[in-house]
Order: structure tokens, then sequence, then C-alpha cells
């Protein structure tokens, strides 16, 4: 009954075939052999919907304090209207669930998830602008420039990714200095001229182009949606201060899902109603963009979609029931609705 | 004749006045004797041209070779329009500046150096807009969104952005990383909701409204003009490892000179050729703004300036001739003609 009984059973007695397969080595600092045995139970009966749940509601907390309204008001209202406008959090939850495979705290990881997050928000900001994609609707509400204005819209971008940086420079602990600026370097190159600006530099150009080959629409999506989806899994694995092969092999997954990321989005373009999709739909078939299912056709493309998810998962093989996270959430990028 | 020749001769028999006056505690470090002679009698006879001459091309070059022309082109070719579009290169001279004053070399100050001035080319690219100030001409060139479209002009400015932490993060050397992470920091705050975007916002607020006081107008441009400056003359100190009171004295050496350059910009506005200003004149009275002129007339406006000036010189009563630059610069900004 008392406080230290259970360090006195060794819990290899306890639980010693579980226990065996979950003992990865880069818990081993972290939790207490104790906690690992309840860490173990819980993955033999792993639910992604309450593990995307748990973590979804500790991101959106960490957004909605990181930004508080100050003067003037209107561009931090601008900022949150957008960055707190829900969504499914899945960049930041990567990062954290990186974070952990590789033995670091949710707390290490958390100033760069929420970055992540700004970083999206700030990209999808600037492509709804009229001088872009045009759009009025985003995660169901209307898009920031359609309640703000254009000029409020491209300073609140401006804002949110300036932030994202200060965010992870100012917020993040016990990490050591050289990886945070790892991070912020990824973040950086991620958002730049060789990530998400080239690639939507490439998908406007797309646009009245609807004969563009695979590999052209796999080099504009992997600029636009792969290297922020795979700076996400590899920053927290930096965070935790995992390297080389680890490293590599989280790199591959997230190519992995990256790209399948972005042919199911093609898919659900054509398949969903605007309700499911929160946004318009049928945009790409408007705008003579060539997409995946234009390729290989709507089957064609899920197939497609569900070999990367092979792959990816088959980069974890090495990680046992920790990476149930990453696996699940690698199905459930195939098996979205929107 | 031989090259050790000179350490033989102590130089404090050579120069004793000089020396004696020349020896900043904060110099120390970084210059042999010898040097340390021979950068008195530079001062001496300081000259403000060739110095801004000398650091504005080693800033050119720094800025040529930091971007590269990757794929697709034609957003690197968008970044390097503006960014070599000339200008006076204040922000990083006052940077390599304040390294240099407080022991730091030219080496560790660069990348910032580079990255400020991508930051301020991103402001001007945003603000040039049509949904922002809608400016057809910057330093004397058509502006970003002239050429190369809006979209483009948006994304080049984001992309300039994200480059400046990218480039700081990876490009600083001989820097202990926290002080890298400490001016990526100063970095994000300048460029967001408290620094140049929160600035912008309350000046496009302003337009149409001529009665705004001087307490605003001074926050306004606290914000907008005076943050970056302030950044860029704490960053140069804080990457040459300076703490405490060199760096109270001089972010109010900034805070002081940045306050007069926009003040000077407002008289500029109304009493400059667009020839002169590389821009187009008379919009400040053209958009009903409120300005210094517009509160205390030309000369009044002139007179404020420079006793701000003169306080700013204040502030480096302490640093000797080696703060003959800042000095000069602060002299420069009230006598400037665009």
């Amino acid at each position: 009954m008392y406080k230290g009984a259970v360090s006195l059973i060794p819990i290899e007695v306890e639980f010693p075939d579980i226990v065996l397969k979950a003992v990865g080595s880069r818990q081993k600092d972290m939790v207490t052999r104790g906690e690992r045995g309840v860490e173990v139970r819980k993955n033999e009966s792993f639910s992604l919907a309450s593990y995307l749940e748990e973590k979804r509601l500790i991101v959106e907390s960490a957004l909605d304090s990181s930004l508080v309204i100050g003067n003037p008001a209107k561009i931090y209202e601008a900022m949150r209207y957008s960055l707190l406008a829900g969504g499914k959090r899945l960049r930041p939850i990567l990062c954290l669930a990186t974070c952990e495979l590789m033995g670091g705290s949710l707390e290490m990881a958390l100033p760069t998830a929420c970055a992540l997050e700004m970083i999206h928000t700030m990209s999808l900001i600037h492509d709804d602008l009229p001088a872009m994609d045009n759009d009025d609707y985003r995660r169901g509400k209307l898009t920031n420039h359609k309640v703000f204005g254009e000029d409020i819209a491209i300073l609140a971008g401006d804002g949110l990714l300036a932030y994202a940086f200060e965010y992870v420079a100012t917020q993040t602990r016990n990490v050591p200095p050289v990886q945070i600026l790892e991070v912020i370097a990824s973040l950086g190159r991620t958002v730049g001229a060789a990530g998400l600006v080239g690639g939507q530099v490439l998908d406007l150009e797309s646009e009245g182009k609807p004969d563009i080959s695979a590999e052209t629409l796999g080099f504009i999506h992997t600029q636009k949606t792969g290297a922020l989806l795979e700076t996400s899994v590899v920053s927290g694995a930096v965070l935790a201060g995992a390297k080389g092969e680890d490293i590599a092999k989280l790199a591959r997954y997230a190519q992995n899902i990256g790209l399948a990321f972005q042919i199911i989005d093609d898919v659900l373009d054509i398949t969903a109603t605007k309700e499911e999709l929160g946004k318009t739909a049928g945009k790409d078939l408007q705008a003579q963009k060539a997409t995946y299912p234009s390729l290989w056709g709507i089957e064609g493309s899920r197939q497609q979609a569900q070999q990367l998810i092979d792959s990816a998962i088959g980069e974890l093989s090495s990680y046992d029931e920790a990476a149930e996270p990453l696996r699940a959430i690698a199905e459930y990028i195939v098996n979205r609705k929107n």
C-alpha cells in the first residue's frame, strides 16, 4: 500500500511478454518501469480517435494561450480567427508523436507544434487571397480576407509566420539550443522558395494545364504539402535528440504519408461535399488543374495512396507499439472523409 | 622590414594619447595593439561616406550570394529583384557597426545583417501591394507586383521572411547558439503584430484621419520603423556578446534615431522629388495621413529630429572613437536627401 511498493516487484515479472516488446530504447530514460507497463497496456488496445482527440485538445489549448490580444486588436483578432478555426491539427500532433516516440516529452515539442500550425494557417490565409486561389471558405468558415479585408489578411499571415519563429525561439524548454536552431532552420526552409512558397508558385502555374505529368505533380506536392508534413515529423524527433537512421526513417515515413495525403486530397475534392470538406469542393476541376484522379482515376489514386501508406508503415517496423500513433495516423490519412 | 616589426615597438609609446582614448574595453580581445593604433588614426579623420560605401559593398555582395536561383526560377527572381534593388542598406550597416563596436567581427553579424535587409524588403513588397499602399515605384524601380503580379509578390515577401530566419539559423558562425536564438526571437518580434505588422495596421487605420496626436503617431512609427532599426542595432551587439548597460544604451540610441528617421521621412515626402526619393512623393498628403510636418511644420519637425539625434549621440558618450560610425550615421539621418 505504500508508495514505493510497485518498484519492489520487477515489472518484467508482472508483464514479461508485453514489456519485452514495449521497451523501446528511446523511452528508457523518460518513463519509469511502472509507467511503461501502463503505457503498454494502453497500446494494446490503441484507439486513434482517443489519441487524436487527447492531443488535439492539448494543441488547441496551447494555441489559444500562445496568442493574446494586443494593440492593435484587429490584427491579433485576424490572426486568432484563422489560427483557432479548428482543423485536424495533424501537423502539430505528428510533431508531438515523434518527439514522444524518440524519448522526448510533450513539453519539449509543444512550442514547435504550435509554430507548425501557425505556419500552416499562414499558408492557408495567403493561398485563399483573391490574387491566389480566391477562396471564400476554409474550415467551414469565411476565409480571413472575407472577414477582415485583403490588407489585414496579408498582414495576419505575415504576423503568424514571424511569430512562429519567435515562439519556437523563446518558448522551447529543456532542449539544447543547437537543436532548436536546427528546427528553426527546417521551418524556414519548409516555408520558403524550396517549400510551401515554391510549391504554391508551381501550383498557380499548373492552372489551366491539365496535361502535367505525375512527376511534375509529385514535385509540386512535395514542396506544397510534403515539406511541411516532413518537417512536422522530423522536428519532433530532432527536439528529442534523435539522430541518423531514426531521422532518415521518419523522414521517409513522412514523405510517403505526405504524398498519400495529397492524393487523397485530390480524390476528396471530387468525391466529397463542401460540408464534408469545410471548403469549396470541385475547385481543381474548375481551375483545370492536373490532379492524381485525372492521371490515374479515383480508384487508381486510392490504390497508389494505400501503397504509399504501406511503405510509410514499413519504415516504422523497428519501433514496436510506441509507434502505434504514427501507424494509425498513416492509415487514417487514406480513410479520412475531409 | 620583417613582418613582426610593429609588435616589437609598444604601440602606447608611438601614440600615447590617442591609444589611451581608443582602448575601448570591448575591443581588447578582438584587435591587436598595432591594428588598434591604425584604427585610431582612421577614426581621427573619419569619413562616413567611405565607411558607408565600404560596408554597403560588403552587404550587397553578401545579399547577392545569399540567394541563388532555384526551381521555380520565377519566385527566386522576384525575391532577388527586390532584395537587390539597391537602397542605403542602413539596417545591415547598423548591425555590422554595433557588432564591431562591441568587439565582434564583421563575419559574426553578416548573416543577421542580410536577414534584416530580407525582412525590410519583404515589408516593402507587401506594403506596396494594391490592397495596402498601392505603390508603383520603390527605390526608383517598378514595385514587385507591377513586375511579377500580385500573387508572386505576396509569395516573394513570404519567401524572404522565412528565408531571413533560416539564413540566420544556418549561416551564423562563431556565435554561441543561445545568442543566435536571442537574435531570432528579436527578429520575429520585430516583424510581428508587436512590430512591423502592427505598425502597418495602425498606419492603414490612420489614413483619412489627419487629426491623430503626436503620441499615436509616435506609437505607429515605433512599431513600423523604430522596431526594425532598434533590432538592427541591438542584434549586432547581442551577436558580439554585449550585455546589460551596453545593450540599454544602444537600444536608446536606436529608438532616438528611429523616430528622427521617420520625422525626416515625413519631411522628405513633402520637400523631395520622386527622383530624389526613388518612390512616389507626396503620398502622405494624398492619403490624408497625419504626419510630423502636419503637427509641427517642416522647420519644427527638423528641429525635433535634430534633438533626437543629439540625444542618440549622447547615449554613445562612453564609447570614444570606436562609436564614430554610429554618431555619423545619426547625423546623416537628419541631413539625408532621400
